[in-house]
């Protein structure tokens, strides 16, 4: 699901002591440094010590503050909101679904992608781990008016499941972008949001299941 | 995909030198060193020096021959085949992608999943994104067979695109039990394949795809 970190920096969030302070300044400086080693090195060249040596802060104050590079990245996403991200609304789901497949793809594919770095991150920090399935149930919880809107308009049966189909719809872009790494196809947001919708039209996401073999 | 790893070990592949030498010997112990690792402490706990020690061969060995935690889990997936896998043939579309993804569902579920481990290293490892890729290229090759007897039975239309549908299919497996974490849900495998099914009965995987909005 589209993560926060595309948004135009915030000011850091409120520090935990003397606002404006060493803390909030250290924070600052130190997130910035993770933004510009991963566009350097990429994720696999993101080290506790080279954040240090780039924001000028001493590598036990980094190791203590945020453990692990997946703590980097998980306060990374935390400093990007005071989220007030929406799903898209188009007034249809194909096009709810394309949209909300376009965000994910591009921030799957931006370069560098903070989104893929917490998502190879999670394999090996417990924090990452956390603050990514906290940012996707964020995201498919805030995304299922999406569907809810489509059921008002007529478009979907009722008692759609809508959880199911937000996964149906945006489950292949990670497997194709973060799992299988394929090449980028332009489509691959269209695509997936057809088959969801198509699906869903067809009953595939209501309780029970249609039989798809009458 | 499914991966080999559940097969019956297989007599090691042919070793470089000398059959049944010592190079197929150790090679033998350090993959036994490898599963016997992978079910004690899990893919993080996996490493060159416990694997090393728990085969008897020296350090120096395992860096010299499997370069990385991911080259040891690449070549496990190797010795598992003389890979004879055939994807499901039940009759029906639907029966045989719920075979497939049940079979996917136990490989990622399983305790220790060789499949979840060689994806968390696919991170890492150059060596084991390599073999991840290689094994999901093999394994939807092999699939395609169960789109076309599909198209043959009536099924589906012509010009159905195999790989996508097989894509739609398996992708929320991955996403929810991979990346995601979901508890694992028996429903999952029937689900996933219920919507690649009506989906594509819909046209969703023709060239080019229905309107979803007409």
């Amino acid at each position: 699901m589209p993560d926060p970190s595309h948004a135009q920096p915030h000011p850091a969030a409120p520090p935990e002591r003397r606002p404006g302070g060493r803390t909030a300044r250290i924070r600052a400086h130190v997130l910035d440094a993770v933004r510009a080693e991963l566009g350097a090195h990429g994720y696999e060249g993101l080290t506790m010590e080279g954040v240090a040596a780039r924001a000028g802060v001493h590598r036990a104050t980094v190791y203590r503050r945020w453990q692990d590079t997946g703590g980097l990245l998980a306060d990374l996403l935390d400093a990007a909101g005071q989220d007030d991200w929406q799903p898209p609304n188009t007034g249809s789901l194909h096009e709810d679904l394309t949209a909300l497949n376009d965000e994910i793809q591009q921030s799957l594919l931006a370069q560098p992608s903070i989104a893929q770095a917490l998502i190879a991150a999670s394999f090996r920090s417990a924090r990452a781990a956390h603050a990514q399935q906290q940012l996707w149930e964020d995201r498919y919880q805030r995304c299922e008016i999406l569907v809810e809107r489509a059921i008002q308009r007529g478009e979907l049966p009722h008692h759609t499941d809508a959880r199911r189909l937000l996964i149906a719809a945006t489950a292949p872009l990670y497997h194709q972008l973060v799992l299988m790494h394929t090449p980028p196809d332009p489509h691959l947001p269209t695509h997936a949001a057809t088959t969801a919708t198509l699906a869903a039209s067809a009953g595939a996401f209501n309780h029970p299941p249609p039989n798809p073999n009458p």
